[in-house]
């Protein structure tokens, strides 16, 4: 047995607020301080690796006890998340509907709307009066059937297809004999089973509703996805982007959470990548050797010029992942916004260039650097670059995503260092080819 | 007029997918050819700034349509949207009770609870009787009353301090005699309405919940946020960060919408701020001049060195980044992610030094590429810098962000842009002063 540190009398936001640093049994032993009201919230409110990790620290009279506390889809998600060998004997806690509906929901993947929904709703007959249907639904929640929200009613047929919806709302205002197929919605919006969650996601965001219906190939109604799961999926999301986007495998896990070594593996796998594309500046540079020879001063000006190239083309590249994501930018866009980024970067490497050139000339002039007789074609030999650089670097970070997107990556790889990268290599070209055709027979 | 090339019949579908790309014309009379149903709904799927845009290019008998089948609080945000001038025009087209409402919400900032918040919510008194609260619920449905969302019911007492909340499942399933006070919820958790956005976002991540009571200072309910206006608000912050990561300005619109110039000027300021520090490598360099004179070689090392520290702070600040704004890392724990980076800074510097290292002797060996007589000592010099430089790229790009929110920045400021520019010139520092120390003697 550890000594345990904690307290006897806890709280659900104090052991919420220790969670990340406290180890598995304090964990466990602080769930248990609970007060049963308080550990039910707290259950719920965890992510769904602490639930899996959680439970089955637990003993299997508490495991049952918690498991059942979960709607089925959220259950479906911890099994998944624990290892596959617990998965059989997680499932077997449950009581027996439950449990086919769980095995029914373990088939689908994890990031699609079948993996997202929950398969109790609220369901009505077309041919009921409005009266019947208050009844009728008023009576399973009397009798204790779960529905994951009630808020809608969704109307089948015989062959459990989807015809129509209905809010509560409208159903308390309509007439109590007014038939249900005549106040029911028949445009319903409802999700293809298999579609993608960040597909899903976006549908919410157009239709602004609490709610959507998901059916399979032939129109059955399978379950609802609610938009309290849609906030997780948003955000899980976003952080995924976020992370492929600064150079790394997604970690999957919280920042504090995961080892360091799983960490390690994850950002080293980039940064080696990286770092080897990297290694095509020094035989970039390598090839104008005698020319840096010759001006060393052209050599103070590399990094300036090919970071330049890197901001500018991680400045496009974000803009156009994210409206990927947002749905705003479709991949026959591409043309659109590359004659945008061609403006731009012409604009924003004119402003440049116009800043570096002042530099050089003002230094000169000062005194503060003395860059030689020709100063002032070394000016215009980095405004020059300056003008081709960023442009490159514009260019190329906002097509990239598009490129990635085409053939079926994630077009947030197409990270800030990723495209800083490419521009440096390109960097060196430019700034050397230009170099040597503004400078020969002066400086070089 | 100006001829339109738009066909006769419209549908939402087609509409919305040529949004993006109509002039605001043709906007107006493609909204003008919709259904009138498929209208409602596609105006209500538009963005604030579009309704706001579409709205006002209406006649003033179409806006008093459009602007009244808005629920308050969007009404507000549509209203705040719209230019200083045109707000108490559009203020008055609304019924008078609903003008109090929108009026009040308007004090609020947009991105606090109480700018989010819905005024119109199901509120019930302790002492009803549950039959009670159910008939006075149907008949307020019944006389047209909105409300938000029908799915809390929230108990106030008589100074409108918020006391208890109910579902309407749990109204249902309660016996008719039952006093509301017996089978409410007393432990409400409620938001005050000057939270940040950002914060109720994660309330709602925390309990999962499809709605949230906004109360006063003095316990008195003011509203209810709904979760589906939280996917907004997440997404939106996710943008902002995203592209203040990118470096540059949040676009705050569309990035096929928003102006050339506009763009333009979000973009070049901080391009033209890591362009104007980035000089300081120049300088930097212009104090190694000698060196680089003496052994060209070792500039050609220059941008895989002072790259490899940028990308590695770039990986750091993300995660510290994105795990800051999902709550997961806040600002005392800044002295564990430091100890945490400064373990991977050293086991990723000690990769990419092994890479480095091996890259230059086998070159060397295989005759790739000549470095000179102390090929090994260069290989040397460039792992070592390699180890410095990634070790600083890593703990400056984790600590930057805690920096930026201690002073009241915002974190994703320490964008991968910006990290890089840092890295770059203590890069430069870092490689010159191992090399000058490896190297003295031989090669320097």
């Amino acid at each position: 047995m550890t000594e345990t540190t904690l307290p006897r009398e806890l709280s659900a936001a104090e052991l919420a607020d220790a969670w990340w640093i406290l180890s598995q049994d304090d964990r466990v032993q602080g769930f248990r301080l609970l007060a049963p009201d308080e550990a039910g919230e707290f259950f719920a409110g965890l992510g769904v690796k602490d639930q899996a990790e959680l439970i089955l620290a637990l003993t299997p009279g508490e495991r049952r006890v918690w498991l059942r506390t979960l709607a089925p889809d959220d259950a479906a998600d911890l099994i998944q998340e624990a290892p596959e060998e617990a998965r059989a004997e997680l499932l077997a806690l449950l009581d027996e509907p439950t449990r086919r509906e769980v095995a029914a929901l373990l088939a689908y993947a994890e990031d699609v709307a079948g993996g997202l929904m929950d398969p109790r709703f609220a369901r009505l007959r077309a041919g009921m009066t409005v009266d019947e249907a208050i009844a009728y639904l008023r009576r399973q929640v009397r009798e204790h059937v779960e529905f994951a929200l009630l808020y809608y009613a969704y109307v089948l047929d015989d062959a459990q297809r989807l015809v129509g919806v209905l809010s509560f709302r409208e159903l308390f205002a309509a007439p109590g004999d007014a038939r249900v197929a005549d106040v029911m919605h028949r445009d319903v919006v409802a999700v293809p089973e298999g579609m993608d969650q960040e597909a899903v996601a976006r549908l919410f965001a157009e239709h602004d509703v609490i709610a959507l219906p998901v059916v399979d190939e032939e129109g059955r109604m399978k379950g609802i996805v609610t938009v309290d799961d849609i906030v997780d999926v948003v955000e899980q999301e976003a952080t995924e982007d976020f992370q492929k986007y600064g150079g790394m495998a997604a970690l999957e896990e919280p920042y504090l959470r995961i080892g360091f070594r799983r960490m390690i593996r994850k950002r080293a796998g980039w940064l080696s990548a990286l770092f080897l594309s990297e290694m095509l500046t020094a035989s970039a540079m390598g090839r104008f050797e005698g020319e840096i020879a010759r001006a060393v001063v052209l050599a103070l000006f590399i990094p300036l010029i090919i970071s330049s190239g890197g901001n500018s083309g991680s400045q496009a590249s974000t803009l156009v992942i994210r409206a990927m994501a947002l749905g705003e930018v479709r991949l026959r866009d591409w043309w659109r916004v590359a004659r945008r980024e061609l403006g731009a970067g012409l604009a924003l490497g004119a402003i440049l260039a116009a800043i570096g050139f002042l530099r050089i000339v003002l230094w000169q002039a000062f005194g503060v650097t003395d860059y030689g007789a020709h100063s002032l074609l070394l000016a215009a030999a980095v405004a020059a670059s300056l003008v081709g650089v960023v442009l490159w670097g514009t260019l190329a970070g906002s097509m990239l995503p598009f490129l990635l997107r085409r053939v079926g990556l994630d077009p947030a790889s197409a990270s800030a260092p990723l495209v800083a990268t490419l521009c440096d290599v390109t960097g060196i070209v430019i700034y050397f080819t230009v170099a040597s055709v503004v400078l020969r027979g002066t400086l070089l």
